[in-house]
């Protein structure tokens, strides 16, 4: 089948879709709990088609960051199950009235949440993606179809299988989680065609490939792309406070999204506070590139290349650079920042506020770690991925972030004038 | 210029945009009121310069509806003025808390509204497009890059300097509002590749134009597409009812997306309803396209073909088709309509409701005409437009549409565990 399949599976996820699209909270959290049965059973068959995967990537020398992220044990399925489980308790808001309108004519127009319909997600690396983004997909009426990182093929294949079983139980469409078994990439492309019966793709991956997919889409995208987060240390920061917070959002987790990766530090604080939080850093093994003033208060710091300020470590690295006032901050920062998390450390309250309203990013701080911006954290019960950008959803998006609305109108017979 | 130099333009709105996302809604509300003003001054030469679209219009030999949508008067400026007031009246949703949440960590979270920034608008047809897109744009804090069609190039320019005038008036930057002053197709294609300026693209027009955009556009877009709304008349409708209803969706204004294009009859009263809606219809000029069944009941019916069912005529023309019930309605609906809006005309409470769950269009109606699918008769206040796509908005889209949001997070110096 060429490219698997795309065009015939894009339209079996948007056949099953009307089906889902009138499902009760009921039948959704039925389907569910399915899931979590069936994984429960077909642990050792999961952990049979990752040993598959793993082989693969030990014959292509797969790093071992990676290999760590595609190995599934017991414990990891226990997770996935967990996470089932945690979407159950989320309340569904398909059918909730958002506004309500009565018109002078008597229409009575309510504005209602309903399903997105038909959802597509590109993904790499880990294969509990595959079992999340379907369970959050489904709670909120949605099929989806999806496409994975070819590392993980066998065991995402398994993992869909094991979805549809479940699907098959509670009586519902096999179509309503279908996935693209090729690691051909003509068939991502031919994914971005399917207008027809796709209403919107989220791309979760490296900005090459979100750029790559928001070139070539037909179908709406929702771009979770890279986060280039700052700090921005103000004269009036609190240095304690501070080094606590440079520390955490760069060294507690650097390998995601929202940890910090450039360091501003207001110049009249500079030589008090920033050969303090670089020996914090440095002991923590974080390599410091910095700015001509940054060099001179730090001696181990190399030049930060002026490709430095708008790069995406997901590292142990951060680059630093001395401004002059909060203006040449806020100012760096929508420049070169990708507008994802950025926090102000600042005792002045005006400051603060300043910073808050015009940083134009997703989620902006004061006296905070970037390390929140989350879907858990934020209180939103799960995510689907942080939206990188201003249309439909941005920061981290919940379930509901995956539905739309339409208008409903009740008359006794009204027309035009 | 080559392609009428898009890419400094979409960078002169977006670095113009920042100065706006930042301005109060009293300094916008300035802003509309001194465009208000050089309207007025200025009507001679707007007028002199809407001549010259005339006289090319002549020149071209241009339909007589398509020469009567380009041609400005006193009145018509008037009315443009007065649209200008109405947007002044309305209130500004951006720096509006949507929600408010306080985490156990004591972390203080809102979610507030914020304009999207920079929004491209292309659009065919009529002048006023120009004042009344710019308006709402700066309303909500956006700034604008515009592109009119072709026909409407001279006065588009001149609506444009006068916008320009303002802007000067009120110290706001210029780029405030762009305008692509060529009527090269490739500024079109430019224009879709400015994702580096542009947050989003709101394409208005045929059919054609949206899903060109669509396939070739690396900004997002909300696409307002064409309506192909649905009339569907069950066995237990007010029969009086419903002749007026599908009488005033059909003839009342038939070149507007939400007039109704099909009807659908319940085979149970086709014999009672079918003649006497024909009869109306027909002698209101309606030319009466029918399936096989309808052919029986109305003699100047003349058949329609299997494209008919998806077709927006946007004259006065109707496709007639029998239904054996509800559920054949509803799976026609979802299969050949645009899911703009559509309406039942039923005394059955639960037909109804059935039906304004399981139609996956925008607007849904019971006992009403579709021509209401409108911000004005919506309340909104205003339209950009009418979202024909899931996400971000759908529906008639107002000033909070074009507003998108942020998270703004105080803390007191919290790090993630």
């Amino acid at each position: 089948m060429a490219a698997g399949n795309v065009p015939k599976k894009a339209r079996s996820v948007k056949e099953a879709s009307s089906v889902l699209y009138n499902c009760s909270s009921r039948q959704k959290n039925a389907l569910l709990k399915a899931i979590v049965f069936r994984l429960r059973d077909q642990i050792p068959e999961i952990l049979q088609a990752n040993k598959k995967d793993l082989k693969s990537a030990a014959a292509a020398k797969l790093s071992d960051v990676l290999t760590d992220r595609l190995t599934l044990n017991e414990q990891r399925i226990a997770q996935m199950m967990e996470g089932v489980k945690d979407v159950i308790k989320l309340s569904d808001a398909v059918g909730t009235v958002v506004e309500k309108i009565k018109r002078p004519n008597g229409l009575c127009i309510e504005k209602m949440r309903v399903p997105l319909g038909a959802v597509g997600i590109i993904y790499e690396s880990r294969p509990n993606v595959t079992i999340d983004a379907a369970a959050l997909c489904l709670k909120s009426g949605n099929a989806v179809l999806l496409r994975g990182g070819s590392e993980a093929i066998h065991t995402n294949k398994k993992l869909v299988a094991v979805i549809k079983t479940a699907l098959n139980e509670v009586d519902l469409p096999a179509g309503c989680v279908e996935f693209i078994d090729t690691t051909d990439r003509a068939a991502v492309l031919e994914m971005l065609k399917q207008e027809k019966y796709l209403d919107v793709v989220i791309p979760r991956g490296s900005q090459q490939l979100i750029s790559f997919i928001q070139a070539n889409s037909s179908v709406p995208v929702i771009a979770h792309g890279e986060g280039n987060c700052h700090i921005y240390v103000d004269n009036s920061a609190d240095i304690a406070m501070a080094e606590e917070i440079v520390f955490n959002a760069k060294v507690q987790r650097p390998s995601v999204c929202n940890a910090a990766e450039k360091l501003l530090v207001h110049s009249s604080i500079a030589a008090q506070f920033l050969p303090r939080v670089a020996r914090r850093l440095s002991r923590a093994g974080v390599e410091i590139r910095g700015d001509k003033e940054t060099l001179a208060f730090v001696e181990n710091a190399i030049p930060a290349a002026q490709t430095d300020w708008s790069k995406e470590y997901l590292d142990l690295i951060i680059a630093i650079k001395v401004v002059k006032n909060l203006d040449a901050a806020i100012m760096h920062i929508n420049r070169y920042g990708s507008h994802h998390s950025d926090a102000i450390v600042t005792q002045n309250t005006s400051h603060g506020e300043r910073f808050l309203r015009e940083v134009d990013s997703a989620a902006v701080y004061v006296n905070a770690s970037t390390r929140f911006t989350d879907g858990f954290e934020f209180g939103l019960g799960a995510e689907i991925g942080i939206s990188t950008q201003k249309l439909h959803a941005r920061g981290p998006m919940g379930l509901v972030d995956l539905t739309s609305i339409k208008y409903v109108v009740h008359g006794k017979g009204q027309i035009r004038k």
